[in-house]
């Protein structure tokens, strides 16, 4: 069992052990949590979910703003694996309502949040809302506000009231490093933009290759302060923080 | 006066006319006609319109797949001419279910008629309902579809029921040259892409650069039929060529 | 029989005449012509020579500048028709001095004749010292300066001290439709750049993409006017505009 | 003073000093030493060479199949530090036979032996004929041929007989993090490609952009073994590897 109250002691349970166990043990209780893929280096969570379980729930936040690099990728790897994905949308009036009376790049002048309001968190809370656990492919080495990820976590943020949310993190301590050994070692298809310098993969305007030596985090939302850079989905991530 | 009933006679006056003197009469019966603009050569039409009608309402329908280089610069019109522009969306459970369903790429499989349904036809239809009079960038020279288009005619397509709709195209005469002399005489911003061997620019997955002496249509739904080649929103023109 | 004296005669008989006709009648009094080959859409020159003249004698300017598509394309060309190139390079001590003394971009600001003059020219006249006669893609639609290019010419801009040299531009009448047709009818490779609004394509940082409606001549040195864009190469045309 | 004699000495005294303090001291000795730039990350060290000594000698190797955006970024740096560079071309005729007979891409097939020996390695042996010193940018982290390099050696592979000449690598003991903090803390100009996934940058066809956390040298020769992976400039370094 894993439930709202025993998380912290599965937690410290999962700290030692590797992202496929995590994944079984998780699927074990819940075989219908919800796996999300970004489609950047979180198909190494996706296809290892699918092998664990055929069945596999998984979704992507289609914001509409996506590399085509990034769709075709998406899209790869729905027929490569025989996977159902669910692309989930921004409200057509939320959506509208805002550019225009903002346009297009409103987030460059006054940061990303309400952007990733409408287009990524909203949809996701609809999402969640019919889901009693998710899994993300989030890593601590990813960025400062991810340096405290647990690999399961109860999700405050995202549970709909009166029910219970889990979060896992299977991939939380794992470096950057192991991920791309495992994509390698097992030749994933991956996105094409990691090889042209993009590490990190978000929407296509908020995301720019990295140079040599840069942290990955450093393509994301570089406009903004370091300790910021949460889309909205692991807002928990920066609540916690800031305790 | 320009109404349904003498329609086909102002039709026949615009023949001789230009495209700003088209636009002006339209505008001095219809002064919120809503003017939709592609994000590529149409430009002219746009820039056109803003100069003769400041208040000019302006509309984009952002299927969610368009290129980066479009996005950008519909942005930068917007900003370069203080032009307030509206972004239409496809309905959330509509694309939702098609997606779900058919993934992000059904078109190259069984058409673009079902995608551009529902990303384009049915967001213009939305729009249409509430408007008396539409006007759009069309030429002749565009394709075999758009070899009659008409300068005025009744928009019985997306006409809401018990009302209304007319539709103009200014530039139907002027040849895809006359469009390019326009934008480089008067220096109008354009899409970053036309300097990649992009002619007609649609949705990224439908659109490609052409070769030297292809015809601009060639770099449009490639994989289907020259005479089917029209995405809804202009269906008329199908309806007509099957007379 | 065809030579410096009856070149005139022999050059109004090619007028009416297709380019393989022109070319096999070429080959047939020299066999050893020397085939100019640029990598751009002069391969349906090159494989039309090849055809006739399995022995075929091509030759390439390689400036040291050219695209990486270009080179590719040439390989390609080369392997696939099992043709065997000569790749002419500029003199070593002339362009170290040259560059020395004015860098990798002196033609952006003092013309492009002395940078052609090392790497296209002075190669060129070495190789055509030994050649009795040579053959180009040279188009009459190319450039303002091509305009007047005859079939069979003497050329005396190249030929040796006490040598006749003839120049043969069986294409000369040819349209840019007419050859992007031949190479599309037989599908012939061609270069990469021409999928990216490339059309006439030179050195690389003297050539590039045009825009819709643009000519493409428009590509090249479009720093300098456009009653000197040649390279060195046919000077004899901007020679006999002059006259 | 620093010489062959003393050369061991001179190098364990600098295994504990700076980049700068290494070519002070070098300059001292050598205010004509040749100094090479490859148009990669070694900027730091040709900036650092011309603000300690501003009539720095400094020498390119252009193979001629360098990137379009090596070549600007050469000539950038060129102007920007109003610096004086040499650009080494290959011999005429030896890389006339060599094409001629391999065509362009022979490295593919029988390694880069032969293309690295006429387009960098002749040139080069005939530039350091005539100098007493050179210096380069190595670095040991760079590639497993390179975990030895020494800051201060004797170069037995390029000089010329009877002639005494020293190579330093005043960087050998930095690591990549480290040239790229001080290109990046004293905003020196970089190549565009390190922005487009490329880390070590050579000749185009022999250079590819890296992924997520993969060796700079992955990006080299990729379809050699990486134990062999020096372009002949510095085959000193494959020779002490075989002792």
């Amino acid at each position: 069992m894993i439930n709202a109250a025993n998380i912290a002691e599965m937690n410290d349970k999962f700290q030692s052990m590797q992202p496929r166990a995590i994944l079984a043990e998780v699927f074990s209780v819940f075989p219908q949590a919800a796996v999300s893929f970004s489609g950047a280096e979180d198909v190494a969570l996706v296809v290892m979910a699918k092998k664990l379980n055929p069945a596999v729930r998984v979704f992507t936040l289609d914001t509409g703003r996506l590399h085509p690099e990034t769709y075709r990728f998406i899209e790869q790897v729905r027929e490569q694996y025989s996977l159902e994905i669910e692309f989930l949308y921004p409200d057509t009036a939320a959506v509208q309502a805002f550019t225009r009376e903002k346009g297009l790049y409103s987030f460059y002048r006054d940061g990303h949040e309400q952007c990733c309001g409408i287009r990524k968190t909203e949809p996701l809370r609809r999402k969640l809302a019919h889901v009693d656990a998710w899994i993300t492919g989030q890593r601590r080495d990813q960025s400062p506000t991810r340096a405290q990820v647990p690999v399961a976590q109860v999700d405050s943020v995202f549970a709909a009231q009166g029910r219970s949310l889990l979060k896992f993190n299977p991939l939380a301590n794992w470096s950057s490093q192991q991920v791309w050994e495992y994509i390698r070692m097992f030749e994933l298809p991956y996105n094409a933009l990691h090889d042209r310098g993009f590490t990190s993969i978000g929407c296509e305007p908020c995301t720019k290759a990295i140079g040599p030596n840069q942290h990955e985090r450093e393509g994301r939302w570089w406009w903004e302060e370091a300790t910021a850079k949460e889309c909205g989905l692991h807002k928990i991530n920066i609540d916690s923080l800031a305790d």
